[in-house]
């Protein structure tokens, strides 16, 4: 999103993935105005279907026409998005998503960015919008086979909430970005977390690094960066690099720690960046580390906590 | 609710609380239909506006057209009652309170009901009604002088969550009945409270004694007490009996122990009841009675307790 990947780089990315044993990939029409479900698409087309899971979003419609994009989208396809959570809408967005990624079928479809930090108070009518039609729709489309699950995705965890306590048609697996992450949990903690485990619902962390902000970068929560966040990023390195931790793994670690947690999302562009995300997973992290942090209160004292050597 | 209330009995019954120093009210347009608060205004005539807080409900409005009535609403007055969260219906009902209850302000006002337990998933439909309708006019009438504070009133903890998180309008303090109460709390406690805290918003807590199933009564949040509610509440008057503690006490304790808690709502319709209560709220509870309780996983180990002696 914040950089310009070229043709050839997304697909070496995707390649590195999948010759290391990535076998998950996330997709939306979102991304890019159906670019990125079309290099996936490219991307996976040699592979056997049955061999690797796909999940994509509805809730944004493509379109045929065209404009100028600026800022985050600059380098995005000009087709039109439409915001839809109609049925009519969603039914029109995974046919257009089965084309573009050339498949007949999806893994998980999470109804996309139905949530105030898009919509604000709105998000009340959309998620209504919603409930009478996307979430309708995809139990449907789950019953015919054309999806295997459904659920949110979204960088709050209200909507994943009120979703999971709905009577006729509710989630399996939400997608919950930046929202349980080494640096900010504590909400999800609260109260998302225990009411996924209590309704079997499973959850996948989306953005485990906050936008690139554990690592170091310039943005939090898909915005800038502010000097609060790198003093904290500052603070964590500083102890990791005391017990020899990468903080990347203890970030990917402490994201699938949790037992509602199912899959962590890490979001590469570029093919290095695979081999770093594998290693980080399997890296074996000291137990002081994670004591320091919880005496610090710099993770939450209730945090499950990855297994301890 | 689960019994006929003479006027005798209810005037008895208000004027024993003046009496003992109870100075809080709350009703509502639907209880009785319009009936308690005809009998409250009827009741605090005599008294200085001033000297008390009285609160009471939006979101069913009474209407002139009469019809015939049976079960819990057996001994209400024949109106219709029309479920309306609009702004139209907002304001019908605050006009018709104030009429009923002789009174020019209300200090607290409750959406009623707004919530999956009386609405089911159509509650996100509702709630959207009353975001553009009820809670926009409960917050231009507190601008006014006409109310004092808003908030809703209801039997889940969701619907609370979503509006203390809204931009545009959202509430003071609100009415969470049953939800925070020694036999029930666990929900509450985790994700209602600590977002009331975050917010700086009220709690009041109606029904402490869950309908009575507490007290040993056979209903429980306003529906028949089953085996298992029964077999709960013997359990915890077995542990009372041995440190001489009064289970009402203890609940009413338990129930105001936690610091988003502003009041709690006991809901006595009969005159010896209100004494019991406030001697209920000064009886001095043994600390190893809630250890016992903590112990038997009875109560949540991070639940506030009363003061300890």
């Amino acid at each position: 999103m914040f950089r310009n990947v070229s043709e050839e780089e997304a697909q070496a990315t995707i390649e590195s993935a999948w010759s290391q044993g990535v076998r998950y990939f996330d997709t939306a029409p979102f991304y890019g105005a159906g670019l990125s479900e079309m290099r996936l698409g490219e991307a996976l087309a040699e592979q056997d279907r049955k061999e690797f899971v796909l999940s994509s979003k509805v809730g944004r419609v493509i379109l045929e026409e065209q404009e100028e994009k600026s800022g985050l989208f600059e380098q995005a396809r000009k087709n039109k998005i439409q915001t839809d959570y109609t049925e009519a809408g969603t039914l029109r967005s995974i046919e257009q998503s089965l084309k573009r990624l050339n498949t007949d079928y999806l893994d998980m479809v999470f109804v996309h960015d139905l949530s105030p930090d898009f919509l604000e108070d709105e998000w009340i009518t959309k998620f209504d919008e919603a409930r009478k039609g996307a979430f309708r729709t995809l139990t449907r489309l789950k019953e015919e086979g054309v999806i295997k699950s459904w659920g949110l995705g979204v960088n709050t965890t209200t909507p994943i909430e009120v979703a999971m306590e709905l009577e006729e048609a509710n989630p399996d697996l939400n997608l919950s970005a930046t929202q349980y992450t080494l640096m900010q949990h504590e909400r999800a903690l609260e109260r998302m977390m225990p009411l996924a485990q209590r309704k079997g619902v499973g959850i996948v962390v989306g953005g485990p690094y906050n936008s690139g902000a554990l690592l170091g970068g310039d943005h939090f929560d898909y915005a800038q960066a502010t000097d609060e966040v790198k003093a904290l990023v500052n603070e964590l390195n500083n102890i990791a690099k005391q017990y020899d931790v990468n903080l990347k793994a203890a970030a990917l670690q402490f994201s699938t720690a949790h037992p509602a947690v199912q899959a962590a999302i890490p979001g590469s562009t570029r093919p290095e960046r695979i081999k770093e995300d594998l290693a980080a997973m399997n890296e074996k992290i000291p137990d002081p580390f994670w004591e320091e942090l919880q005496q610090k209160k710099l993770i939450s004292e209730t945090a499950p906590l990855p297994h301890k050597e």
